[in-house]
């Protein structure tokens, strides 16, 4: 694919203009689903096994993920977020704002982007570097109580366990 | 297309993960084109006529555009953003963002990106009341100095002109 023009909105849209996209990165993000198989077998959408190894390379290609670690026989390939891709959580997060104000949808799984929305940028900058902690090796800043993730996590469970 | 769950990310990408989608969205909310033939002529990514009638259809269901006003003989229809589209506009700055740092572009389609980050979220949301005062008949705020509108087409035009 190349870039049709040199708008920024227009060269992003080119790598990230594509649902499928959108949802493997979701479930990188916010699920930790590392490895071909959990995205595969976990995706809630069905995500079907040419797409997602399509757009796992396209990812790839476009340095938003990278292959990383140490490839152990028999264990499978581990992606992880570049610090692009770590970039991405402000679209993803705004996409799923919008979705909470316009579109219909189940409450279990609205919880997570509630709690994004509410707690504000700096959360999901925090967030953000939680990711680079997990995926870059970055050196975690310290902090008291529970990280991101793990709001983040409850947010999610709550709303399904009050079902 | 039917939503396939109910993530609210997921719901917002059925409708807006998709690049033309989201570059007819950026003509509108930017460029101020109204009308098929002016999206059709100057679209810089040179969108094809069938893609361009497909892509207004989708976004007229989906509740993002209305076909407004009174129907003239021999003038053709004008699109507006209604509320949810409007509400798009953050959605669209964070790709542009990210575009910005992580893809390849030419300067002079930049300036505008730039600003938008340069300012931040309240020049974004004095944007997006602008955009409600030409789309949604809404009251005009009180300010001072050149508009959101006017500070971005400089942006666009320092840029231009200083090649």
């Amino acid at each position: 694919m190349e870039p049709r023009s040199g708008c920024p909105i227009s060269t992003a849209v080119e790598v990230l203009g594509d649902r499928w996209t959108l949802l493997v990165l979701r479930d990188i993000i916010f699920a930790d689903r590392r490895h071909f198989r959990a995205l595969l077998t976990e995706s809630i959408e069905g995500i079907a096994s040419n797409i997602l190894a399509d757009r796992l390379k396209r990812l790839l290609d476009a340095g938003i993920l990278s292959r990383g670690g140490t490839v152990i026989r028999g264990q499978r390939a581990r992606f992880s977020l570049t610090e692009a891709g770590i970039q991405t959580v402000p679209i993803i997060v705004a996409l799923g704002n919008w979705g909470l104000d316009w579109r219909a949808g189940s409450d279990e799984l609205r919880g997570r982007q509630q709690l994004l929305r509410d707690a504000g940028p700096a959360f999901v900058a925090e967030f953000m570097d939680e990711l680079r902690v997990r995926h870059l090796d970055a050196v975690p800043k310290p902090h008291t109580g529970p990280s991101p993730r793990e709001r983040l996590d409850a947010a999610s469970q709550r709303y399904s366990s009050s079902e």
